[in-house]
C-alpha cells in the first residue's frame, strides 16, 4: 500500500481519483484530504478514508469539519496554510493536486520542494509556474505524472520513446462549443452560451477557457514544461469528438495516438499506477460505433487566445503567468456581464504588453507578477464603470 | 555498416527498401540480394550495390545475369536452391525477406535456422508455418521485426509496453473495392474490377487478397504468431482511409494508435533502424487536411475469407497452411476465369473441410500439407471442367 495525498479531494478530478482507488482495492491508502469549501463532501470522504489529517481553504467551513468528525483521530486545518501544510508533508509516496485554478499553483510548489512524486491535475501550476517547478522537480529527482487527459495522452504515445526523436507534439481540441460562430457571432456571445460545452462536463472557468480556446493555450504551455518541447514543436489540431486525446508525431513520420471515450478516471488511473496498465476499464470504445472522426486547423484569427498562449511561452519567464492570471479575471469579468465574449483576449493582450516580463523568476516574481496581474486588471475594469 | 541481405530485392517492398537505405547512407551494406525474374532489374541492383553474391529463381534467366555482370565479382547463383542458398547464410546482421507469396515461406525457415534477425514482409511464412518459424526464433534468440503496416502499427503501439497487458489488438482494413457491395453484386465481380484497390498499390494476388478480405484473415494469422495473442484477442474494424494503420487496446481500455500516410517506406525504415526513429521522413501527415477518418464492422457473412482465417486459427497446427494454399489456388482460378469471386471462400472451406489438420507440425509437414492442399483445389478445379 503507497500513501497518497489529495489536494482537491471533492472537486471532479478529487472525487474520481477516490472512484478509481474504489475500484483498485489494497493499492493506495488516503492519508491526507484537502479541499476549497465543500465541508459536508470533505467530512463524508474522512469518514470513509480514516485519512490522518484533512484541510480546508474557507475557515468558516472548520467549525462544522470539527464537530462532525469530533470521535475520529482525524487533524483538522483550515485556510490557505492549512493546504499549504497538507501539501507540505513529505510522508506519502504520490500526490494528486487537483485543485481548480491559481489556488493549486503554490500547492504544487511545496509538493515539489517537499520532494514527493505529483500526478498533477491543476492547470496554473505550469502554466504560471512551470519553469520554477520543473526546475526543482528536476534537481529533487521527482516525476510529475499528468492527469489532463491531453498531456496523459502525450505521456502514453512517449512511452519507450527517445524524447530527442520527437517531431511534434499534436494537441487536440474540441473547439469549444463556439468552433463554427463567426468572428461577429462571437461578440454577443453570453455566458449561458459559453457554459454549453459540447464533450467534457468541466467547472465554469475552464468551460469558458474552452470556448476562447485558451485552455488549449494552457495545455501548450504545460506540454512545453512537461515535455520539455519548444513551442514551435508543439501543434493544435481541432478535433470535436474528442476521442483522439492527442498524439505524438517522430521525425520519422509516425504519428502515435492515444484515444478512447472521455472520461478522465482513465488518466487518473494511469497516473496513479504508471507504468501498470491496471485491469479496471472505465469506458469500452467502439471506433465501428463512433464510426467516424474529424479534424481541422484552429482559426487563429478567431481564437486570438491560442496565438497569445504561443506568443507567452515563446517569451518564457513570467510571460505565461501574466497570461494566466489576466484571462482569469477577464473570464470572471465576462461570466458577471461586465466585458464581452471577444474581449477576453485583448485584456489578456494589455496585460501582456504592459506588465514586465521577468525572465529566470523565483517563485516569489511569480507570486508578485500576479499581484501586478490583478491589479492592472482590475484597473483596466474600473475604468470602464 | 551493418551487413544486410535482401530476398525478393526487385519487388515492391525490395525496391522500396533499397530506397530506405539510400536515404540512409552508411548505415547497410548490401551483402546479398535475390530476385524471382526480373533479371535486368538485379543487374542494375548488383551493379550499383556491389552485393557478394546474388541470386535469380527463375534459372532461364542465370546466362543473362552471367554475361551482364562478366567483370565484376559478384557470385551469382540461380534456382530455388539458389535462393535457399543466400537465405541461408548466416554473415550478415539482418535479412528483409520480402519475397512475395509462398515462395518466400522456405527462404525464412533458412534464415531463421541461420540465426539471423529478420524483417519479415512475407505473409505466407507465418500464415503458413507460424508455429515453427515462431518456436525456431524463441530457440535462437533472434528477432522477428514486421514490415507489413499493420503489423509494424502494432509493433509501434506496443513499444515500452507490458504484452501481458494488451487486451485486443485492433487491425485496421481499408474494406477493399467492394465493401459497399452486396452479396449479390459480388457475385458478378470480374478480376478487373477486383485489381482497382483504393489505397494501396500492391500486386494482383495480394489485390484479390484485399478484395475478399482474405489478406485481412491472413494478417489475425501473422498478429497471432508475432505478438503471441490468442484470436479472440484480434479484432479488425474497416477503415477506408487506411491512415490508422492498427491499434492496440490494453487491459484498462486506453487504445493506442499509429497512424499515416499509406508509405511503406516507413515501416521498412522504422524495422531496419529499430528502436530509432531515423530523421529521414517519406511523407508528411496533416490530419486537418484528411479531415475524416472513418470505421464500421467488417461484414463477416458477406466475407467469409476473414471468418475461415479466424476459424484456422483457431484450429492452429497446419489449419492456416491449408487455407493460405487453398486460397492461393483459388485466387488464381479466378483471375484466370475458372471460378466466380464468391467461389473463392468456397474452394477454402472445402480445403479446410477435408485435408487433415496436424497439430504442433514439424516443417517437413507443412510441405507435405501444401502438396496435398495444392491437389486437392487442382481436383476440385478439374471437376468443373
Amino acid at each position: 500500500m503507497k500513501d497518497l495525498t489529495i489536494l482537491g479531494a471533492t472537486g471532479s478530478i478529487g472525487s474520481n481519483t477516490l472512484k478509481v482507488i474504489d475500484a483498485n482495492p489494497d493499492t493506495f491508502n488516503i492519508k491526507y484530504l484537502t479541499a476549497g469549501s465543500n465541508a459536508e463532501k470533505l467530512a463524508a470522504q474522512a469518514k470513509k478514508y480514516k485519512p490522518t489529517a484533512i484541510a480546508i481553504a474557507n475557515k468558516q467551513k472548520l467549525n462544522y469539519l470539527q464537530t462532525e468528525l469530533s470521535d475520529k483521530k482525524i487533524d483538522i486545518y483550515g485556510g490557505r496554510d492549512g493546504i499549504l501544510e497538507i501539501a507540505g508533508r513529505d510522508d506519502v509516496d504520490l500526490v494528486v493536486n487537483s485543485i481548480v485554478g491559481p489556488p493549486g499553483m503554490e500547492p504544487t510548489y511545496k509538493v515539489v520542494n517537499a520532494g514527493v512524486d505529483i500526478a498533477l491535475s491543476n492547470k496554473e501550476s505550469l502554466v504560471m509556474a512551470g519553469s520554477v517547478i520543473m526546475k526543482q522537480a528536476e534537481q529533487k529527482g521527482l516525476k510529475i505524472y499528468p492527469i489532463d487527459s491531453e498531456h496523459n495522452a502525450i505521456w502514453q504515445c512517449l512511452r519507450g520513446e527517445d524524447l530527442r526523436e520527437v517531431a511534434e507534439i499534436i494537441l487536440t481540441a474540441s473547439g469549444g462549443p463556439f468552433r463554427t460562430l463567426s468572428y461577429q457571432e462571437l461578440k454577443g456571445v453570453t455566458p449561458e452560451q459559453a457554459l454549453d460545452h459540447p464533450t467534457w462536463n468541466m467547472g465554469r472557468k475552464i468551460t469558458i477557457d474552452s470556448a476562447t480556446m485558451m485552455n488549449k493555450g494552457f495545455e501548450i504551455i504545460e506540454a512545453h514544461w512537461l515535455f520539455n518541447m519548444p513551442a514551435n514543436k508543439i501543434d493544435v489540431v481541432v478535433h470535436p469528438q474528442s476521442i483522439i486525446h492527442s498524439m505524438v508525431e517522430f521525425c520519422d513520420g509516425s504519428i502515435k495516438a492515444q484515444l478512447g471515450l472521455p472520461d478522465m478516471k482513465l488518466p487518473i488511473q494511469y497516473a496513479l499506477f504508471y507504468p501498470q496498465h491496471r485491469e479496471v476499464r472505465w469506458e469500452n470504445t467502439n471506433l465501428a460505433k463512433i464510426r467516424k472522426l474529424t479534424f481541422e486547423e484552429p482559426d487563429y484569427r478567431k481564437f486570438t487566445c491560442l496565438k497569445l498562449a504561443q506568443q507567452a511561452v515563446k517569451e518564457e519567464g513570467t510571460a505565461s503567468a501574466i497570461l494566466n492570471v489576466a484571462n482569469d479575471k477577464a473570464v470572471y469579468a465576462f461570466l458577471n456581464g461586465n466585458i464581452k465574449f471577444t474581449e477576453i483576449p485583448v485584456f489578456v493582450e494589455k496585460a501582456l504588453d504592459n506588465i514586465k516580463i521577468l525572465s529566470d523568476p523565483e517563485f516569489g516574481d511569480i507570486l508578485e507578477t500576479q499581484r501586478q496581474t490583478e491589479e492592472f486588471i482590475d484597473n483596466e475594469l474600473n475604468k470602464r464603470k
